[in-house]
């Protein structure tokens, strides 16, 4: 059994139990829920997948959490990304170790783990976001998942000049992505892929025609939508429910004029 | 500039022209193409981003191949799985580099790819594939993409016993994975997830009471749509036709007994 | 202005303001809302279309019911049809006026009340439900958009016995439609249209397999999701959530054996 | 038995064979499909859900052809409105026997069947369309489904002035409905409803802004989603492509200045 199956103080575990999940830093200290008392000390020493009993007697199982798992857990100040949409940015910009990604509009900092999470050790994302505040949290974000040697956040607005230079892929997330399009076609190899993300389609339509301008080629939007299917042998079905919009993923490549 | 930006001999360039593109080996050789011919001797050294003239006088654009892009030109005997799905397995599996992975089903190698591209250099994909025919293609179009070092395909049928122990993630598209749960759970590290990628829900409901028995939890299972949006300033719309449907994700985690 | 233009006593109104919609019998009382109290007495004498004044000082307008407003209203006691679903049914089995059909599961009276209203006033609507206290409401719905006359509610099991012959179409709205089949396909004429609607996908491949038995032919099940567009110029997008799932909707044509 | 269970020459029928279906007027002729030949003399004074059998001993059964199959098979200049659609639109337009309905832009004219079929025998449905070749295909197109007595088409440009008061409902689909909504507000019952049906999010756009500055209130878009299910015992699975859009429906009701 390899060490790192071992679960240690300071560790972050997903306590699993019907249905419901918590992720938690461990240490020495009682966690409350609706099924009781979870002694965390306990936890220490446990191999993950295994279980622990609280006080009402219900078994909760220790998992191995993802970084989708801390993307739910973010301290974040305004909707992130959804799985869903992350996914697709990943492949279409060609995300992978090595790369030098450029982000605008680092917000809670959802995208900008999730590609820093991929282009370790080798590779850098560097991302840019004027809001103070939002920088912070990003910043505590990134830290808590222990990336922080993959990032470097730029706490200043991108249309006041972006450093970066031959970048391998740019990723955009803010409200006015047009404004953006000929600052960072500057950045990105030419020949390589851009994406914006916006919630409106009037925002989709500026991008684009400001994709154009800038000489970006095979330019495409997509919508994407996810729908839970309840599994039970003899009663399945969709879940009621579904999210119905997140918003438009903008993708293009740029070529030289 | 640097060097990797310019196109030699030997490399992959993705030809760009009016919504259309060709994924192209560069060799001296004459490409023809409904916009006329091409003559890729003139390719070679130049840079990503610019523009080659055809025999009739278009332009094509110099674009680099994404893994996605060669996705889409794989050979291949059946359908290959397609970004959306890939991106969301990507993420639920936690895919980094540095993950040991397990596949059950390679196919023509798409989601092999796909992961591996994403593991490499420390990490490695296992895989799979009872059928000779599909093992070889898998093999050839790993090597096209220059992924054959992450990547060690098993030309046997997983029932007969899976070698690999303490994997970090499970992925399997085959016709009948409640078949295989019972085995690949001892390949999987407890507390770690796993992915089955099936397209009708009688496969599903049975995949899910596998999951199950094998005392998997966080079972939960997914569909996902993707539309495209025709965007054109003051007559946007979506495509008229969509994927309906190419099949269901469910995903788990294993506990222990 | 035609005197149904005017608002009596007795009458219907639906009130709007700001987005938020009462459907109101008329009488002189005083209703409350959030935006303040309106004057019911105010309402009688004047025309659909005109504003009475809040307490609060807000706009209200009066608008004509719509038999989908009543719909929204019904007493009821379980989900009903939502109007996606039973556009489709009317369609698909051919509602107009004059016709005879037939309904298995009244529930609140959602299916019957749209049905019985497009059937009237030559046509008749015959439906069968067990449940005592579904029967009642469902009698109490139909009475109260004055519909009684064009429906006739049997409160028995349909398994003990359809009494109805040669009906022009048959809807089917309970927990085990295949048991039905043989049953309902006596008292539909040959060559017509049935539908059944069921939220599980198990319930689907049970009626689809009834009905093959029962040699319907031309047997087809449809899904169908309602998106609503959050349109404002310059900031246009679909709506955050939606409804995933309501149920699937099998239609099918009786044939003789 | 029925009279009208009997197919007569002259009658419209639709033979169905093996998931294919055509819709045929009745005669003493062959008709020649890649199952064989059917005679159609055959056919003549059989029952509605009998079989014909064809001269390579094919079964072909005969169904009543409802509103909705002649629909598919009206002569069309353009795509026409899809179920999913129509019926959205007759339950939010209160579409029931009696109703005097304006429709704009009648096109081959299947919305204008649909809901002539609905209102008839004692309302009625008035039409503009501004194109002869229209107006002409719709007029046979009514006439063919014998639904003329219910219909008036007026083959002059909406535009140009709309004679009808006081109608229950309006409905349009032309290229550019923001032009039209003073005028048919003129035409409609205070209190009462409209519906606009657009391909592009930017038609919808203006229209809402007519439909504001006109004074209708109660305004919402929709969006409607149609899916196939294949379903078969043990693999079941919804279909691989689908319609991904149509169009956008806006609804309103008239409130007065």
């Amino acid at each position: 059994m390899a060490a790192e199956q071992e679960v240690h103080e300071g560790d972050y575990v997903l306590l699993y139990s019907e249905k419901k999940k918590w992720l938690l830093k461990v240490s020495s200290r009682q966690f409350h829920t609706h099924r009781g008392i979870v002694d965390l000390a306990e936890v220490i020493g446990k191999r993950y997948g295994e279980k622990v009993r609280s006080s009402l007697n219900y078994d909760f199982t220790l998992l191995k959490p993802t970084v989708h798992d801390h993307l739910l857990n973010l301290v974040r100040l305004t909707q992130i990304l959804y799985p869903k949409d992350i996914g697709l940015i990943i492949q279409y910009l060609d995300i992978s170790p090595g790369r030098r990604v450029l982000e605008i509009g680092t917000g809670s900092g959802a995208l900008t783990i999730s590609i820093a999470n991929l282009v370790k050790p080798s590779g850098h994302l560097y991302t840019y976001e004027a809001r103070k505040r939002f920088a912070e949290i990003a910043q505590r974000n990134v830290q808590r998942v222990g990336l922080e040697e993959y990032v470097t956040i730029h706490n200043i607005d991108a249309k006041q000049g972006i450093e970066e230079r031959e970048v391998d892929a740019v990723a955009i997330d803010v409200g006015d992505p047009w404004e953006l399009i000929p600052l960072v076609a500057h950045a990105l190899k030419p020949g390589y892929p851009l994406c914006s993300f916006s919630p409106t389609i009037n925002q989709v339509e500026k991008t684009v025609e400001a994709l154009h301008s800038s000489h970006f080629v095979d330019v495409s939007t997509l919508e994407c939508f996810l729908r839970d299917i309840r599994v039970a042998t003899g009663k399945t079905r969709p879940a009621t429910t579904m999210i119905g919009h997140t918003g438009y993923l903008t993708f293009a490549r740029k070529a030289l004029a």
